[in-house]
């Protein structure tokens, strides 16, 4: 786990205010940013996902963290980079896959370059005007704990891309082709008249639960039997550390006083430290230690 | 120059109205975006930069376009990828030298991920209150052309670095901490009352002639005798190429009607196509077949 001592360390050279949230609210330009990057080798395999899966996947990814913040999507820029001998038709099967997750947000520039191996980072740009914003730090004693939908399918769908299964083609599309909560979070964000937290949960649904209780002070108390997952999952013997740990659904998580009917709660917000999962408390070092890889 | 294809096919995929300057500039939101990339091995050899200066190189070459439109900088997001094994001090220095070039603009967010090789990429906002905003396509026939300062310093430095010679110490930082031209940006855009191009220097001074040229229909007539340059990188028999095609010096090349004192005049913009210097037409063609490469 670098990457979480690596951030403590730059929050600390910084001495910045902004970095902890998916996005960072901006508040004299009425904007929130995001920057995501998409590593081969790290974050996919070249040969388990197809150019315009890929575009589609980097457009996501980057519009999920603007949706986690309770923003409109409105822009995005993409820098890309390539090994020698890449074609045209792989930029632009990319680009069409960009392009087919998009929906109004507009691709306003970015960079091109060469590497040894692909590597994405995106941008992406929202609107605040008419909307509440979310933040990791604004869960209150009370509050419900809800989610947009089902977790665990996109790691199961890993696991079975990993070991060349193709069905079932509903799990492995999970991981492929993930969907941005954009209509849950507009949902949200238009009728939360309170503070509240909200996130993705790209790194898992227990790694986001965690980082909410961290930056809030509070328990998140949750009861598995309520956690929705697609049923297939089931064939893997350990299909409950996909609904936990499994990442990449890119589903949301919020913690509210009044859900919304599509809303699925799955607990509440209590006073305390940690995640209480049906009364076992799992603290943020036990939950670090069993985080997702993303491939 | 793969690059310049796939950014047209971009273009062509994409349909956008934003794609081809330095910065998108976002008019609903008052702002302009930006997004570079610093590749390992591609832009920076890891023995010949310190982390402190690669920081401090991603934040003025991002910095550098902000000001290339006109806006001022104001925020940044930076995602890292690093390989395993990259301590804590490369982290620290590479933060700490990204901070020393930012003066007022604020690091808000970005990534940190793992990767094979040293990746960064950078994304810079501007605000554009009260500045008049600049387009390649934007110069008039009749406008003189000017730049902030000399050219061929940093390829130069370049040269030395990998020729293994550590002096004169004065190109050698050209090339590892370059400055961008905030100053003289700020007196463009708050001056010039009428449309004009303006970009950096960043892939060499011939390279930006012809992108004006090409993006305006012009003819970009420039006198060579007026280009300033350090008198040191006469110790290449080449230097007048690294005058011209010598890339990283981060100057600023406008087209204006009434330049400011601390400009530089080399030329002024005729009816025609290409770069004409001293009687000699370059061709688009023939300024891409000699383009600058980082390393």
């Amino acid at each position: 786990m670098m990457e979480k001592v690596f951030i403590q360390l730059i929050k600390e050279t910084l001495n910045s205010c902004y970095i902890g949230d998916d996005c960072a609210y901006l508040k004299d330009l009425g904007i929130v940013i995001s920057q995501d990057s998409l590593v081969e080798g790290v974050h996919f395999l070249r040969d388990k996902i197809t150019p315009w899966q890929l575009g589609r996947k980097t457009a996501m990814v980057n519009i999920s963290d603007i949706c986690a913040s309770g923003a409109e999507p409105a822009y995005m820029t993409v820098a890309l980079s390539l090994p020698k001998g890449t074609n045209s038709d792989f930029v632009k099967e990319f680009y069409e896959g960009l392009k087919s997750a998009c929906g109004t947000v507009e691709i306003v520039g970015g960079d091109i370059t060469a590497a040894d191996k692909i590597f994405i980072s995106a941008t992406a740009i929202g609107k605040t005007a008419g909307r509440n914003i979310s933040s990791r730090g604004h869960a209150q004693i009370g509050q419900k704990i809800i989610v947009s939908g089902p977790h665990g399918s996109s790691g199961a769908g890993l696991k079975l891309l990993l070991g060349g299964k193709p069905t079932p083609e509903n799990l492995i599309k999970a991981h492929l082709e993930p969907v941005a909560q954009r209509e849950f979070s507009v949902k949200i964000a238009t009728t939360q008249k309170t503070p509240y937290a909200m996130m993705d949960t790209s790194d898992g649904l227990m790694d986001a639960l965690s980082q909410i209780s961290e930056a809030s002070g509070v328990q998140m108390s949750v009861d598995f039997a309520k956690i929705p997952f697609n049923e297939e999952i089931k064939m893997f013997s350990d299909w409950r550390e996909l609904v936990l740990f499994g990442g990449e659904d890119y589903q949301i998580i919020a913690t509210v006083d009044t859900p919304p009917a599509a809303a699925t709660v799955i607990g509440e917000v209590r006073k305390g430290s940690g995640v209480n999962l049906n009364g076992k408390i799992y603290s943020k070092e036990l939950i670090e230690s069993k985080i997702f890889k993303h491939i």
